[in-house]
């Protein structure tokens, strides 16, 4: 699959170590950045991961910074995705099954490493359970409903 | 504090028993729903609370679901709203003292009862910590920049 992965300083080593991870896994991996440990705001990323999921470029985004939290709701800014910060691979897992979830979250200085790709293996493993989930979904697609 | 809680079906137990803790803590609190355990769809009551929020009835919302993560999508479409998924104190502080969070989301099948409690007591009491956060703050309001 095509994977877009961003952050902000903060989570710099963790976003090269899943890079890594998730490339020896056979995905196209895309380093949206940042590229040097140099302090950036983790809207401007989150955004442009946002973007780059939104149009196509990548099927899944994962999105770190800090606690996970800043990122997560910079991306939930585009409509067009679902970005759900987990901290355990049962709420990746339902994240995928429930909510169509397209972007994962995660915080790098709250989540370890083992964990961090134990919740990836969760997101990319579980398939979305549409029924009576889908008319939710696409609800979050349209806020004035 | 005026609070405003909400939630999903699967939630309105957790909902009714926050409810009772809040208020009990002297705050004003409005429950904006669901009122029976029929079922809904987590995104109308996400945009309902993200309203209230927005326009000022409620200081803070508290949005539940089963996992937290359709809710937390559903009110981070709105621009006025800033909610973090939490399932632990430290997340609930950090949404706080970082990205000035108004609104924290929890999942009801996966966090218990006196967790969610300690979750509450760290977001309602932390502060902002403004400085260097308050630029990141400001342009998760701002997608365009």
């Amino acid at each position: 699959m095509k994977i877009a992965i961003a952050s902000d300083h903060a989570a710099i080593d963790l976003k090269a170590e899943l890079r890594a991870y998730l490339t020896g896994l056979g995905h196209d991996v895309s380093d949206l950045g940042p590229a040097t440990a140099e302090r950036v705001d983790y809207p401007d990323f989150g955004y442009k991961l946002a973007a780059a999921v939104a149009g196509g470029d990548a099927d899944y985004g994962v999105a770190l910074c800090g606690s996970g939290i800043g990122i997560s709701i910079a991306v939930n800014r585009n409509l067009a995705c679902r970005c759900a910060l987990v901290s355990e691979p049962l709420s990746a897992a339902l994240a995928r099954e429930h909510n169509d979830a397209n972007v994962i979250a995660m915080g790098a200085r709250l989540t370890g490493i083992d964990m961090a790709k134990a919740c990836l293996d969760a997101f990319l493993t579980t398939e979305f359970g549409g029924g009576r989930h889908a008319g939710r979904v696409a609800k979050l697609s349209n806020p004035a409903c």
